[in-house]
């Protein structure tokens, strides 16, 4: 069989994989590869393979004829070191994509099925458009109760799984959707304080202004090595960590790119999503947040207690202790919206400043209250207080310090941005509506999370009264391009809404 | 708004535009990029604007990052001039998308839907996921006709149409699947003999050995620039040409690329693709081959009713007189498999050589008779007879040859492949299977139809009796890798069932 050089091209195709074959190379014409093909790339010497798309080289600065360029992440994949010798064929259909066919037409697939599409996909072999062909069809038909879990331990089964030892491992999850809602940074370190072990991984953000590994890396290291992150944990009794780093349930990451982009969140994946994530992490108590409300992504009660008896089916079958809370989901949660300005916000919580927002704190502690009932000797309806109690003698904050120490202090946090535009009301009255989607739009044009300091700050908070021309919030920015978007964009619509009445309709 | 040097990075990325940016570029840090986000880049001069998918640089010989590097595909898109200034943003989701997630929810949707779809899809706003989400709704819930009917009406206005000035403008369309069926080839001769207009445009093979483009290429020049094809329609009232140059209802060659590697082929796409086509291409009298059999497309006289009948009641109401013809699938048609195989097997049978594959000829005059039927003058159930007199006259090869020397002779015709392998029978009987799958495999491991003289040559059909170890096809190659594939698959499995009883049973 032909072989060819392996080389690196410096070309970054994220979490697509890329092969460069030059026009004029042998096996080019010989095996009638097209641009776009999905081709199989083997390493002589150790058999591993990976699979990569094709793209056609004109240019033998990029690629030469007797070279098999490949992307970034491929090169990693294969070992990284440039010159071995590598053979290239066609990829083949990957087994598992008939079970998919079968959901297209509308069948119910086994454990079996989803074990053998969950394989494929973490080897690399689905394409996106057999991952969106997957998610569509799930999506669509739906999923039976019994696929959730079964997709859910295909993906548990596919990953690293980490095992802490101790009978009570706990972790919350929020589904999402509501900014600034950073509450993970208080119940911790509470949590951490009564001495639970709550070892926390969390995801940066993909499509809202800042995730919780955003926002803590305001203050401290987040991307830790596996080892630092179980000593850190085995000291402080829990973490507030990037998950990037852990092979945990690598199959959500490879739906995730695709999902994000379709703007698909069905009920199902949504489910195996966060509790193989939970469960690979060693959590074996864990607290759901669904916020609800007309722009967050649960807008009724039905259908929050639909999604509430999912999640409990799945996570008793699989023999983890889950609890399930609603909570108010129409408006933003504390005043900052983007990482410098949520760890603001989370840090005057800490510190019982009087400035620090209610909601966030009170929401925290309702959060923080529910995870120490999971603790035998506390009596049920006494977690709330005990987290209080916690918050106000200052030992959650202790605790944040030390975790902060441990994971290592950020020497130079951010700056707020320096550019700054008051958003005003153009009328008096109360608020009577904020639009979660253009907040969280708005800050990300300004820059978040890419930009930590950049972001909205808010002024007024639902139900407030207002007067025509004060601040109801604050644009941060830190280059003029962004600032200006962000500006254009609450120009064209505030998310605000003034009105003469205002009830308290929580849902 | 900061802009970029447009840049030519030689790399064919198909029909996907990459745009490559380098990750120290400002506009990668403040716009918060990431690799395979979709990006809309604008020409500064005239406003114009296309859609990409971004690669993140690493090595300023590939772009530097005062530039933006875009593929070949898409340089060309953007007017093919290095240098000018181009300005890039993030893309808006396409407005249509929310109409695909109404089907993905299971509605039913109006023409308007499928005209905002089609028109995106045609401005290549979207990704290769999105149009995988789309196909797979469509697939699933399946479309209702009426949805067909829009979906085709919106397919052919998103393209040229071309219009021959004419009442009776035939053409012929098999929904494909059976290696060697090259009926077209004989048709079109036989059909514009006869003086009636078929100005025939055919593909290229996407998946199968051989299109009617690539077996035509064997003895003529197929890509004809607008004007000269027309110039040959006039003057001899058909051509054999390839379809590729011509943007008829260009929404059909986006969906094929996802359609194929997910092997999606659900009937409302089928018939909604052909009819577009050969709507645009400007057909008003049209025959459908329909294959029946167990390794065709459709399996089963009942399908292939219900195609029939979608089918029909589109054309219908887009005022095309449409025909279906059922025919045998149950093995290849001729004896060639690979292009310059099959255009023997037509040559053959134009010359009334004693060779000539039988079924081919068979097919190919019921087939040139039904379109024949379409003239007034001809009385029902005359159409086959007045094909024979045709063919057997030799004005058939009279206007191929006429047809061959207006679209320029091919000077050097390929030679068939020079390394051959004969698989031979391991018993002795009756051929009671061939199966089209694996015969059209081995022949495009031979190489066909990039090597036009590489394919199979059968020696034996259905219901014939052979001898153990007689040749039952011979393969042809011409490089040595192909031709080890193409014995290796046939020695696992050589695509033949012998028997001892044969029964013909002609679905």
């Amino acid at each position: 069989m032909t072989t060819l050089t392996l080389r690196h091209v410096a070309i970054d195709t994220y979490r697509e994989n890329v092969a460069y074959l030059h026009r004029d190379c042998k096996l080019y014409r010989s095996q009638g590869f097209q641009a776009l093909n999905k081709i199989e790339i083997q390493q002589q010497d150790n058999g591993r393979s990976i699979i990569a798309v094709l793209n056609v080289v004109d240019d033998i600065a990029i690629t030469a004829p007797d070279e098999l360029g490949v992307s970034e992440q491929a090169f990693a994949q294969l070992g990284g070191v440039a010159g071995i010798a590598v053979s290239v064929a066609h990829a083949r259909a990957p087994d598992s994509i008939s079970a998919v066919h079968r959901k297209i037409a509308g069948d119910r697939l086994n454990l079996e099925d989803y074990r053998g599409i969950a394989r494929d996909i973490a080897a690399n072999r689905y394409s996106k458009i057999e991952i969106a062909a997957f998610l569509v069809a799930c999506s669509e038909i739906g999923l039976e109760r019994e696929e959730v879990l079964h997709l859910t331990r295909a993906m548990i089964e596919t990953g690293e799984r980490l095992d802490w030892g101790e009978p009570l491992v706990v972790d919350k999850h929020c589904i999402g959707g509501i900014p600034g809602n950073r509450t993970t940074m208080i119940i911790v370190p509470i949590v951490a304080a009564h001495g639970m072990l709550m070892p926390k991984t969390s995801s940066r953000a993909i499509t809202s202004p800042a995730g919780t590994a955003d926002t803590m890396e305001v203050l401290a290291e987040v991307e830790l090595s596996p080892d630092k992150l179980h000593e850190i944990v085995r000291s402080e009794r829990a973490c507030l960590a990037w998950g990037g780093t852990a092979r945990l349930a690598p199959v959500d990451d490879l739906l995730i790119v695709v999902e994000r982009p379709l703007l698909m969140d069905s009920p199902g994946q949504l489910v195996a999503s966060i509790l193989s994530k939970k469960l690979a992490a060693g959590a074996n108590h864990l607290v759901i947040d669904i916020p609800i409300g007309a722009t967050a992504k649960i807008r009724s009660r039905n259908s929050a207690l639909v999604l509430r008896k999912l999640f409990e089916y799945v996570a008793d079958s699989l023999g983890i202790n889950l609890e399930v809370v609603f909570s108010d989901g129409r408006q933003p949660v504390g005043r900052g919206i983007g990482p410098a300005l949520e760890a603001r916000d989370v840090m005057q919580v800490l510190n019982n400043d009087p400035a620090a927002p209610i909601d966030l704190r009170e929401k925290a502690l309702q959060l923080a209250g529910r995870i120490l009932e999971f603790d035998p000797d506390i009596r049920g309806g006494q977690g709330y207080m005990i987290a209080r109690d916690i918050l106000e003698s200052k030992r959650a904050l202790a605790k944040m310090q030390a975790i902060i120490k441990a994971q290592g202090k950020n020497p130079s946090p951010p700056q707020i941005g320096r550019l700054r535009h008051a958003v005003r009301a153009c009328e008096s009255g109360f608020v009577i509506g904020i639009n979660n989607l253009q907040l969280a739009r708005i800050a990300r044009l300004a820059g978040a999370p890419m930009d930590q300091g950049a972001g909205v700050d808010l002024h007024r908070k639902l139900g407030e009264p207002v007067q025509a021309g004060e601040t109801i919030y604050t644009i941060y920015a830190a280059f003029p391009a962004d600032f200006e978007f962000a500006r254009e964009s609450a120009e064209q619509d505030s998310g605000y809404q003034i009105g003469d009445h205002y009830v308290d309709d929580m849902p």
